[in-house]
């Protein structure tokens, strides 16, 4: 099904919790894990067609301190369209207008645009990276700058006619979260800010208090298909776009009714 | 002055001690580091705006047993354009015909194509980076395809009129390594090849058995700034392209004759 992981922050944070209980999602999505951030205008991306569990990078990574950013984006993957290959694994990058822009996704889409057609190119197979090479095309031949929120809403409610689709992107300054308009394993968020409590993972028995590791002045938000830890996660409204600068929502942002 | 580091071998390969040695080239190119492997039509880039010797994530890739490839292309970085950031570190990538095409240079070059005027724009503020977008821009705008040996070095050779450049760049398939035709810190190459010897680091007492670590039917090349190990290394001849695939050369690999 694959799993998605989102964090935006108003300054960089290290991601060492969110990652840890993301990693055990790796645990049936086996087919492949990665993880972006940014610094500035450039981006960094780790990944590897493996299990997340069973990756001695993944676990590097989750305990490096020089491992910040404002903009986190992960994926683990489980194989549908496209074997299992570093090609095929995301997150996958772009340089469009002079920036590095990052994209995961979630869900299955068959467009109807042929791949000759478009501006960007896949390297890989995936549905995912035809879709991502398809918004980029989208935005570069209609002009549409990367703060046009309802206009990207609007391509993006298109495609998803065309399938299911959770998805993630950044170009290092926004972070677009897009929740599928159906029932596609859903996609969720938590805000973070003081003050901060006492917090355990849903996957793994752990228990961290964020009062010890972050700043008062730190605030964002963490985004995941499924609630990582035990707070009170709230679902994005099917179908929205919902836009993070510096951890604040500045669009959309609708949710659900908590169930809780 | 920045160095380079590229590997071709037949099967992959890890790089630990040629990567050991060149991370103490990161002592007096204290601006970023980074290292590329390829893995078919994808690459994985690691890099950090920092000095080698002094990065975890160095020391750790050094030792990672799934480190493999048969292509890898390095870095380490004194910066002269373009300030201390993650977006002016090499390698570089691009997305080109479907493949994703890796770039790392030694040198400084003052192309006369404005940057509007290129197919392929930069991220950062490097003369590297500029330099990379407008041979992209060059292969793609004249239609000249990756085994077009001649005609690439052709291109290289005119933008070398620009300035000093020693460089590396591969699609996956092929190792392109062009060497100045000036005298800008040269580039030289050592063949691994069975029966394998035991070889000492130029700049650390290390000294490690090939027999014991690699394969009889492992072969290949290591290519530097200047010798990594006590070895007898080939020096490139100027102005020349060289073009390796499998861990053979298949075009060029003209030498200066030997000081040994």
């Amino acid at each position: 099904m694959c799993e998605l992981l989102a964090l935006n922050f108003n300054q960089p944070v290290r991601c060492s919790l969110s990652f840890r209980g993301f990693c055990h999602r790796g645990e049936r999505n086996a087919d492949g894990w990665g993880i972006a951030r940014f610094d500035g205008r450039a981006c960094q991306i780790f990944k590897e067609p493996i299990q997340a569990p069973q990756s001695k990078l993944a676990t590097f990574l989750r305990d490096y301190e020089s491992f910040k950013s404002k903009i986190f984006i992960g994926h683990v993957r489980l194989a549908s369209q496209g074997e299992r290959a570093l090609e095929n694994t995301h997150p996958f990058v772009r340089v469009f207008r002079s920036r590095e822009v990052v994209f995961a996704h979630n869900g299955t889409v068959s467009l109807s645009i042929p791949k000759p057609a478009l501006k960007f190119r896949p390297v890989g197979e995936t549905d995912s990276e035809h879709l991502f090479c398809a918004l980029l095309t989208e935005l570069s031949q209609r002009g549409i700058g990367f703060s046009k929120f309802k206009e990207i809403e609007n391509i993006l409610r298109y495609f998803n006619h065309y399938g299911s689709m959770n998805l993630l992107f950044s170009e290092g300054e926004h972070l677009y979260v897009y929740r599928d308009e159906g029932d596609c394993n859903g996609l969720c968020m938590i805000e973070r800010k003081a003050p901060f409590d006492r917090v355990s993972l849903e996957d793994e028995d752990w228990e961290v208090n964020l009062a010890e590791e972050k700043h008062p002045d730190q605030r964002g938000v963490v985004i995941a298909t499924r609630p990582l830890t035990n707070e009170s996660w709230k679902e994005f409204e099917p179908g929205s776009l919902s836009v993070f600068k510096d951890g604040q929502c500045i669009y959309g942002g609708h949710h659900l009714p908590s169930e809780k």
